[in-house]
């Protein structure tokens, strides 16, 4: 699975008329949102962040879904679903529905015919809050949870792979069910956040009476980088995160790490990936009382430079026998966990405040990888049991999703593989 | 008032030394962020609008606040604070100390010494996580709720301004006392969510003890613009936003409509303004299954060039009698209202999910007025009445705050006027 070569191919830029022939799967392909050409970045790599200022289209189809390796956009709006609907048959054809609306915003277009190109008596094909908005690097990535394969839903229980665990409780969760889980999750990314949240309202809408969204999560800064070159963002912690974070050029790490390969188990997963979403609350009052030493004893790095105890600079390697047994970093190095590598793609979020005056901030940690047994689960139970950083934070939220490979063309559809 | 030539000036770019010797507040100010070159703008005008992408920064000195008619930022965190002290001297010099932040923040300093640039054993003076991210055109800007005049707290009643009136509770109003109200507010605005969030996390933590966050608001995106040459944003209903706003550099208009006279009754508030606050909720799922036409006749206007009933363009000057007599637009009109204008800088807002599977999302409202009473109230009374639009909307928190001129120089702060 290190054909990486379709996510990364420039995207078809075809004429209205083309894209109003694609209506195979229930929804034809709408007017070219306004503002000018539509520039194309790559799917991943270094060389797709100047674009980000561009505002250019990440290709859709490929081996491997967009929003994994790509680099990472400013900002997110997650939302998990719930299937309510009982029939097979329609939740197959809201997949394919939501397969071509998917397809058609990261292109920067409106769903079906759009905001006002329909009949007046009827409601608008796109609800409409970002036309004349720019792709803005929009990608949609879709994931299964574990609940969709349980007995007497789909007839999918022999389709579960192992690797998609329900996750344990660990010391100190304190979870919130209705901050968890969920049949089937989107993940939207964007440069622009009206963007990211036009497209996952426009899916809840294409699927209403058919799913309902369960828990949503907007985050308004990412904490991790895909791109190692780029400046690496600060957390709301004001560390730097993700400094060693699996870069998303690097096809050999992504393979080994990332990407599920052939021989993993379940075939229809192969070219995916394992996502763990993690809502975590950061006691961002506790933390502004701490002190400098503590706090970067705590993380096992330096707060102006983000340098790993005793070195230089942020990219320097760490000798971890130089931090405290409870840092941060040390924990959770793959060193420290028999190799374990995941590839995070969180963000900051503020969500008002806890009703005692709190800010209810932190990291809503989401993380990919080829098996979650040898990625999120061992690191995560070194760090509940030792990390000084659980004392600044809560883990309230938990979900899993299998993600799988990529659309490889108009005829694919999300989930094709499972249910085809 | 209609001097704003000190609110366009460029800033002055001190040195870190001199920025050293400003600590007379007892917050000295820190080293400038990482980033290159600060660029300046002006406070207001359509010319600033270039400036977003630079991550310049806004003039926090002049004759009023900037972040009313100063180009609209992109992203928004509002924070409305209870003040728990009872000490005026302990609240005065928090304004000094908070005034002293709010001007290094918006040149993309840090607070005091930094993130670690103090002590080792202290917290830092920073949290850090604006580290390296640019001015971004953050604007703060300060205002004083109703309840901080009360009897028996600060000596403050015979103070409290006319127009600072207590708002009505209009039909339709579903106000949630949580997110409503307030002592003090800070309107933080910048083009990057993170440098907006940074800022009133910090001025939280400098308040530690003082005062306590009773609600905030994050605005993923905006809805109304100042500058009318510029592309209007949609609103989280898919249609243009404030078309016929106040124009940020039309002095004339700001001086008759936004801006606090000589005359007007309270001294202290010469220059100022009065904000109204108010968070609402949008039934979208309803929204999104509405027909085209009954969407733009609520409105009064074209979804998708935003035209006016009857009109081509969305500049052209509306046709009130065209529209129905419930549209948004002709009941909110000057002409329905004996004249009553209001600038507007509201933002979309999406804050996860009800619990019933609908989106949390709407429309913050703010707007700026010479006089609540020739502004909002007759307008708000004239929508809650008969808007079309309110079948599909909810106002669920309220708030009111004088927002006094602004801090001239370097030896003035927020609310000098009130307290001095």
């Amino acid at each position: 699975m290190s054909d990486t070569t379709e996510a990364t191919e420039p995207a078809r830029s075809p004429s209205r008329r083309a894209l109003l022939g694609w209506g195979g799967a229930g929804l034809a392909l709408g007017a070219a949102a306004a503002g000018g050409t539509v520039a194309v970045v790559k799917g991943g790599g270094s060389d797709a962040v100047p674009a980000a200022e561009s505002g250019a289209a990440v290709p859709f189809h490929g081996a491997h879904q967009a929003g994994i390796a790509t680099a990472v956009q400013d900002r997110l709006h997650f939302a998990a679903f719930d299937v309510t609907t009982k029939d097979r048959a329609a939740l197959v054809q809201l997949l394919k529905d939501w397969t071509a609306a998917a397809a058609a915003m990261a292109e920067g277009k409106t769903v079906g015919e759009g905001a006002y190109g329909g009949l007046a008596e009827a409601p608008p094909d796109d609800t409409g809050e970002a036309l004349g908005l720019k792709p803005s690097r929009l990608t949609l990535t879709f994931g299964v949870g574990p609940s969709l394969f349980a007995k007497d839903r789909f007839g999918l229980e022999s389709k579960r792979p192992e690797a998609l665990v329900d996750i344990e409780q660990f010391p100190g969760d304190n979870l919130d069910p209705a901050r968890s889980g969920g049949d089937l999750c989107v993940q939207a990314c964007a440069d622009d956040p009206q963007v990211a949240v036009h497209a996952i309202r426009n899916l809840a809408r294409i699927g209403m009476g058919k799913v309902a969204i369960r828990w949503s999560q907007l985050g308004f800064g990412k904490t991790s980088s895909t791109t190692p070159d780029a400046q690496t963002p600060r957390n709301m912690m004001g560390f730097k995160d993700g400094t060693r974070n699996v870069d998303g050029t690097d096809t050999k790490a992504l393979d080994e790490h990332v990407w599920v390969g052939a021989k993993d188990g379940s075939d229809w997963m192969t070219g995916g990936s394992y996502l763990v979403a993690r809502r975590i609350r950061m006691h961002i009052e506790t933390w502004d009382r701490t002190s400098l030493q503590e706090q970067e004893d705590v993380f096992g790095r330096d707060k102006g430079e983000g340098a790993p105890v005793g070195k230089a600079k942020e990219r320097d390697e760490p000798f971890l026998k130089a931090m405290k047994p409870t840092a941060h970093v040390r924990l959770a190095h793959p060193d420290s966990n028999d190799g374990a590598r995941i590839l995070r793609r969180g963000y900051s979020f503020t969500d008002g405040t806890d009703g005692l005056g709190r800010l209810d901030a932190g990291l809503f940690f989401l993380a990919y990888q080829r098996d979650v047994r040898k990625g999120f689960l061992p690191i995560q139970r070194a760090l509940a049991r030792q990390d000084a950083l659980n004392e600044y934070i809560q883990h309230v939220g938990s979900a899993i999703f299998a993600v799988p490979p990529g659309v490889r063309d108009k005829g694919d559809w999300w989930g094709r593989g499972l249910f085809g």
